[in-house]
């Protein structure tokens, strides 16, 4: 088995994109290849994620991207598993280069939606559900993660100023990366006279409509250390798991199990410990998720993770940051996109690039993606080297 | 690097599906994997297409067709590349086992998109083609091949009748195929008085819209040989290529580098000759679209597949049996299934279940399966073992 590093990475802003989702691809994946220290001619292979690039008309967008960075002949796919689809599309790459078939690969994730009208990119959004048996009768992701809320809220008392602190924090840190779509801190007041959106979810409660692009560059160190330009982050673990989609065919409701096993085969896979994780992003597309993370990936016994948010313990410079980038929450989430800019974090805390919300001495990080509400899930491990 | 098989391969009657995608994908898997002699747990990862889903409003299909197979716990990725998506999701299997990182892995292509009109259809076919400089502009797929077809007329000389041997040939398979689309054999004289669609097109140079689904298992035989029901094709090669998209930027039209490019590659790992194989089932999106097939992977030289084909020579029984299942132009062409459906052919062939379109004693087969106007392309040679 090979070693795979992650050599350079690159997002934009998320937010609202005036270019079109194959430009900004084009644009991060230049930057991201700048930044590595290699060549685009290097790439042996790009592995994009677009879930919902027919909302721009376009499917097949690999060869565009590709032409784009002077690279026509380069092979491609475009990799789906909805919210998670650019962890996936890294989980291919980290294959490809570990088991010797690459030894550098392109992992791209695009989403563009805003030129939609907000019931329509809900609808796109809502296809990564059980259309049958979910989205058809009228369930969308706010009021399916509000259902998991609710449970955890009867199950262990977590109260709304718990989930608002989540929000708090993750605007707090979002205020402090020039990528994020929210750049300003809320109050907890702010948070709690905020509208309902799908109780117990508030607006606070959930993360944005965002378009955006982040690109990583995989290599193999034994061909391209001398090239490296950044500090790298080797990939010590890439897990992926799936689960029952349709929380109406779940045991449990305050927990999802894909996230669990995903947890536990990236720490098997390490070999390290909880407690040897400097820093990490998680998905936070509502507050609770979050919450649920950080009990799923075994880091607070359940029922813990909320009081522990409360008290301080995930913000930088505290016990165990989570989501110094801002998060889905607050940085954006722009689908395909963000399973890519959890690395791009990762790579910016390595590399000490992280201004007012840089982690010191960062030598471990986790990222963990969830598609939909856990149907699938990737998490990945990064150890600074 | 481990050895790859197919162990098994089943798909269901192309045409018009009243079932969903969802639950064809499931049918047809389990198919496959009872074929193979696995059981559904013994299935490591599931690469489905499904590139049109959002046609059925659903995204994020790996995880309900793995529940559907009491596997839901499996990670699964849907891999798109345009009409090669799950040639691209059958490369993605092979890399994971050939690696050692699976001992066994499904692949599955399904499309439905009966349920809209054609114009719909048409719509989300002309995606994988270049929108903003194709498709935004009124170009699909009958047109842009037409042009790449006018072109090999006005170099080569290729002949109208020439086009239609191939659809008579096409035709004459199916309807020897339980699972094609089309069954009934057709005339040259049908062929030339067939409407045009997009000269030099006429209908029958088209291949139709269908619905359908494909399953593929693939394994590791050190772990899985004894298991096995049927007889295993080996995957001695698995190549995948890109191209410049548009065809406004090529240079020649009368080839598509990604094929030539793969075929390249592919004979070069499986090394054996282009006289070594016994049947190959191309991408004939259009007649012309298997001419110059046989010309790109270099079966003949420029300008002579035509005559060659018109001569007899492609037919079963002849001298290179091309497209014996009736190739996506009378099979059918739902464009996830239309990769994996290529391989359920080389398994129905190796394993003597052809009936009357049987090729006898094939040893060695090639399945070619284009992404777009060659934007993708993916070439995959197998041996029977």
């Amino acid at each position: 088995m090979e070693e795979v590093w992650v050599a350079g990475a690159a997002m934009n802003r998320f937010g609202k994109m005036a270019e079109s989702g194959r430009e900004a691809a084009a644009r991060v994946a230049l930057e991201a290849i700048e930044r590595s220290g290699l060549r685009p001619e290097d790439i042996g292979y790009t592995f994009l994620s677009n879930a919902f690039g027919i909302a721009e008309r376009q499917a097949h967008l690999g060869p565009l991207l590709n032409t784009a960075l002077g690279i026509p002949d380069v092979p491609s796919a475009t990799i789906e598993s909805a919210c998670s689809s650019s962890s996936a599309a890294l989980h291919e790459a980290y294959v490809h280069v570990a088991g010797g078939f690459l030894d550098a690969a392109l992992v791209v994730g695009v989403e563009k939606l805003s030129h939609l009208d907000t019931l329509a990119a809900t609808s796109y959004f809502a296809m990564g559900a059980d259309y049958a048996f979910e989205s058809r009768n009228g369930a969308t992701f706010p009021g399916l993660y509000a259902t998991l809320a609710a449970a955890h809220m009867q199950r262990y008392g977590t109260r709304p100023e718990e989930l608002g602190a989540v929000a708090v924090k993750n605007h707090e840190n979002a205020s402090h990366n020039p990528h994020a779509h929210f750049q300003k801190p809320i109050s907890l007041q702010t948070y709690l006279s905020s509208p309902p959106v799908a109780l117990p979810f508030r607006l606070y409660d959930c993360c944005p409509f965002s378009d955006g692009a982040a690109a990583v560059v995989v290599v193999n160190p034994r061909r391209y250390r001398k090239e490296l330009r950044s500090v790298p982050a080797a990939i010590r673990a890439s897990a992926r798991t799936g689960s029952i989609a349709a929380l109406q065919d779940r045991s449990d409701l305050t927990t999802l199990p894909a996230s669990v096993r995903a947890g536990e085969i990236a720490f098997r896979q390490a070999k390290v410990e909880r407690s040897d994780i400097d820093l990490m992003e998680v998905h936070d597309c509502f507050t609770l998720a979050e919450i649920l993370a950080l009990e799923d990936l075994g880091f607070y016994p359940r029922g813990q993770a909320a009081r522990a948010g409360a008290e301080g313990e995930t913000a930088v410079g505290a016990k165990l940051p989570v989501n110094p980038s801002g998060g889905l929450k607050a940085k954006g989430h722009p689908v395909s996109a963000t399973g890519a800019a959890q690395v791009v974090e990762v790579i910016e805390q390595f590399n000490g690039r992280a201004g007012e919300r840089q982690v010191s001495d960062a030598q471990w990080a986790l990222t963990h993606n969830v598609g939909a509400t856990g149907g699938s899930c990737s998490v990945h491990i990064f150890e600074r080297v």
